[in-house]
């Protein structure tokens, strides 16, 4: 069993452990997700673009873009699970799609429009 | 090396392949995730709240949830590493500290103000 | 002048005495925007879908979802005036294309899948 | 009747013509909200962070922006009807607060943590 394999479930246990499954519609799950996503962006949104990539090392937001980055994870889990989607396995499909989708030699060095 | 990991190693050849690193500071990301939760929303934005889950199981629908889904892990895999985070290891330990902040005992049933 | 130019007049000024105005390019502000919209996610997410219209007129999610929303509203401002655009103009334009491309007729009743 | 005032009675009579109020439950608005959130996002998301002010005013970039921000305002109009908010109102209370909360004299030049 893979580390994510079993984050997955092990929240699912977390989850009916404490009978919140009647909670977590994939409307629901999808709204956490978009305030997870949302506590990163406030943790973002005004470091200076070309110095983000290095502020964002320094504790303690380094530790507090660890804890949201996690949450963001622990809800697309959760929304993947009640669509029936095997994440993981979607996500290499995806990517490999992008590969063929977007030739490496036409590519280079050029921001796509959506890249995958 | 698991599914995860493989995963990760091949985005980041993806992205080498087409010099693409440039584009990918954390801010860049993040607004890059937000465009794939965006597409997620899309998808489910009608549903009735209470057939979501069936519904969600119906091609063509299905497939494209699982392809929006797919995205957003490969750009959450892409804005965890720009910003130095081990994912699945930040995930494990979130979990840890809700199992613990959410007694079972004292939590069943009754939806958290925010569960992780 | 109209109560949203007063508040957007309102706004640009309480920008400039803070001279926070260079921190307010179209992707950091996207960004707050996008934090903005995960605190209102957060005061929804678990509330039972069929009651929601009805829970949130209660104080004191009243209140919070009031503040958060008006977030939204000051951010998307901020974030259009850094682009250029006259919002009130362009929605009234995009509603005036709406209007045309989903004829009452054809449409009654039946969730477009997207609708504007 | 302020032009906003004009364009909220506007998008009330669009959803009421197609009995699109059913499907306007608040969580459904905001699922909504998130999703044109994403299209302004997904066109910003690889522009130099340094010039993007500049890059948004070309067309065809300005016009696509122009529609997605007016996208995300027609969503927030109605989220808001929905929660029994009144939007202006709400952001012209929250920016009166914001004054005090941040003195100009203090924080001129200084990114707030989180500015309202």
């Amino acid at each position: 069993m893979s580390d994510l394999e079993k984050l997955s479930a092990s929240i699912h246990e977390f989850v009916e452990d404490r009978d919140w499954g009647q909670f977590h519609d994939p409307k629901s799950l999808l709204i956490a997700l978009t305030g997870e996503v949302g506590e990163v962006a406030e943790l973002l949104q005004w470091l200076p673009a070309d110095r983000a990539a290095e502020l964002v090392r320094d504790a303690p937001l380094s530790g507090q873009i660890r804890d949201e980055l996690a949450d963001v994870l622990i809800y697309l889990i959760q929304l993947a699970e009640a669509c029936g989607v095997e994440l993981v396995a979607a996500a290499t499909a995806k990517l490999r799609a992008a590969i063929d989708r977007y030739p490496a030699s036409e590519h280079r060095g050029v921001a796509p429009n959506r890249p995958s």
